[in-house]
């Protein structure tokens, strides 16, 4: 992006910042207590070239992720993974739903090393891959539910694209009682411009976008990640005795 | 139900749990720490004579509604009511779906009476009613998430039907990550034999049933209810320096 | 199931559906025109002995399921299989969620011989295998949007088991706005009376439980699956003109 | 929005839309023959002076949507209105959920004239009016259950706001497996620049942005909406035989 188009985006967000602010946009939603990582399509067709899914800024997104990493592993916090991936393209009930009147997504075939996780953040066991259909790495998975059923309350987002799986799924997360932080360093995209309007728009209304540094600094300051406390102490014994008609 | 009918449930019950507690099912879930009731459809449709949906059993439910409504009120939990009513119930685009092609939800006017929840339980400032479309209180509703963002880990459950709405709602609550206790004596149906097996089935695989004792023991136990730990730690002041790429 | 409880069963079936069609319950939803099959949980776990999920019946579900899946690929409708399998049993976040503090889950090891579709009824090219986490084969899953964009309006259900996730299916499928048909010798469970008091309610209030030679009369009378009409007609040509700002 | 802002937008869409048509995004997902009409939070807090939501373009949003409306109920489709607005908005569970941590949602009192429909489009008999809490008029609503059942296969959306409401509605849209078409003219927002980029967006990956005109044309041309073919040919009569174990 040319320094002059850049210099034009930052008028209109400063001018739309005035308005947001004296209404009373663009609060904080802060980070909670017991954080989850979603690192969205970092997968080869997004992060290695020749791919139509070929996304920009691999040389800070990566390096990034593996420092939100270490961090998050050093705490125990969940870490979850998504891919786009199909495993039916054609015919008249494909997986894909409409998508592929829009997008090229009868490219991204389940099971293929262009929807694996790039392996320079590859997953650990007990980590979590989803495969998801849609932008929202929530839209039709069991991710909320199983954040809920592990106690999270905040949701740290990367990957990309900037402009579809994130933003979608950062609409989600506030809307499901999740508080989403963008991690800006880490998030982008395939055209110009759009990661700078994305992200100035889910500050406003959506999420919060910090800096890497923020979060890491974050991570190192939060309790580890253990079974949610009501979850800890069992009730056993009273099987016996309980319930039925 | 003749006592000949109950004698054969109750051998049935008995051998069916013998087969599930070899094979590991009917365990126990348990209590969380922070609560949330859940009053289906307690409505005068349902409570009152008179009505299609008129269920049996209100002078053990109500009451029992009143104890659990008395003592969550006194820990301020959140208390969630529901009820199930139509703005249109004709056309080609009802929004009774096609459940009116099995049940006659055509009777349930939204905005009459009929919908309004019973007054002898009637909501206080706070609380929560939902208008649902379907079975579930979770289906098409907010419910999930409003309870997600409050903290909420258990959903304690009571009112009508036990075989339709009760039951499909005790199944979403675990699948979202919410621990269900359902209300022995808090639960009711219309016809017979129905409110024994569905709390046989949700005991072996959904959620816990548990007496009315049990429940108001647990309430008077468990810590008032606050903003959720997070929330109440607001992120004041670090607005001006986040954010926007 | 001996002579003596099926009776009292039946006797209570009759008395109750008396009240059920008094009060304008137990209408037919009916079959649409655009069928799907969803096959739930025929995979090895339960349709083979020796898990603690082994369902009883398969002499009768299997063969049952073989004919209609004969009859659906002659027509080409979409054909769904669902199994329940997990990739993460221990640690803080499980993606079973809360479900085996009820049930032994963690058993269901994704990728594993016990979570596959029984090969007696092995999916062909272009059907979908969906793996869930809960009960419904909906939930949490890209069932429902997918069925949507196919414009499939009935969705034909078969498997096991009927306490758990064939019922929670169904009072979702009728939910989602799909006509949910039972195919009655082609449900199962595992302990007894639980086929035949879930098939009651679910013919009350949710779908129509029908015989398996009506639903193949039903799908031999059906026009062939193709991409629904408005799929068909692509609408090219439009791309340049069209849209922004 | 200056001449000079606008220039820089449009230099970043043109290079942009190039990337993406090498890449085969910007698809066309086009019309189906079954639509349905969602206005977004046209209700007086957006549409009037005088609150934190007031929007811009009203001028020209509400004659379009009046001239949509009279060709809609020409043809009998289903038409939706949302809006936004909250029952409880202190203590701890309002149903805001955490979105009051980033917008003043507080101020969107339910039953108050603010969360109104603009009478001067106003709702008639038979339409309906969604009351939703997230941003997407799908997010925690009976929307798409209740246009699957009514087999709606296309949804024309119009509204407010085009960063908010309106681009989260239209991600779900085709997430659910709707045809969405984001009518040019009719929607809005409250600071420069975000009607642009979000329409530039969504026309490249989510739903189709096209002139009034166009989508009056289409409206004319379509049959006039009745019930499902499916649900027209009811299937009455079977009730006797049917269904129970």
């Amino acid at each position: 992006m040319s320094d002059e188009i850049r210099e034009a985006l930052e008028k209109i967000f400063s001018a739309d910042s005035d308005v947001y602010r004296q209404r009373g946009f663009q609060r904080r939603v802060g980070f909670g207590e017991r954080p989850a990582q979603i690192h969205i399509d970092l997968a080869n067709a997004w992060t290695r070239p020749g791919n139509p899914f070929t996304c920009d800024g691999m040389g800070t997104i990566i390096p990034g992720v593996q420092r939100l990493l270490a961090a998050g592993r050093a705490k125990g916090i969940p870490i979850v993974y998504t891919t786009t991936a199909y495993a039916v393209t054609d015919g008249p009930s494909p997986d894909m739903g409409l998508w592929h009147h829009k997008i090229p997504v009868e490219v991204l075939k389940l099971g293929t090393d262009a929807v694996a996780i790039d392996e320079r953040i590859a997953p650990e066991p007990g980590e979590h891959v989803i495969v998801k259909k849609h932008a929202s790495a929530f839209f039709g998975t069991n991710l909320a539910s199983m954040l809920r059923a592990a106690g999270v309350d905040t949701v740290i987002v990367t990957g990309v694209t900037m402009a579809g799986c994130v933003r979608h799924t950062v609409e989600d997360a506030i809307g499901y009682g999740f508080r989403p932080i963008v991690v800006r360093e880490c998030v982008g995209d395939r055209v110009a411009g759009v990661v700078e309007w994305n992200l100035f728009d889910i500050d406003a209304k959506f999420g919060d976008v910090e800096p890497l540094e923020t979060v890491l600094d974050y991570l190192e300051g939060i309790e580890p990640f253990s079974a949610s406390p009501a979850l800890s102490a069992e009730t056993t014994g009273a099987a016996a005795e309980t319930g039925r008609g």
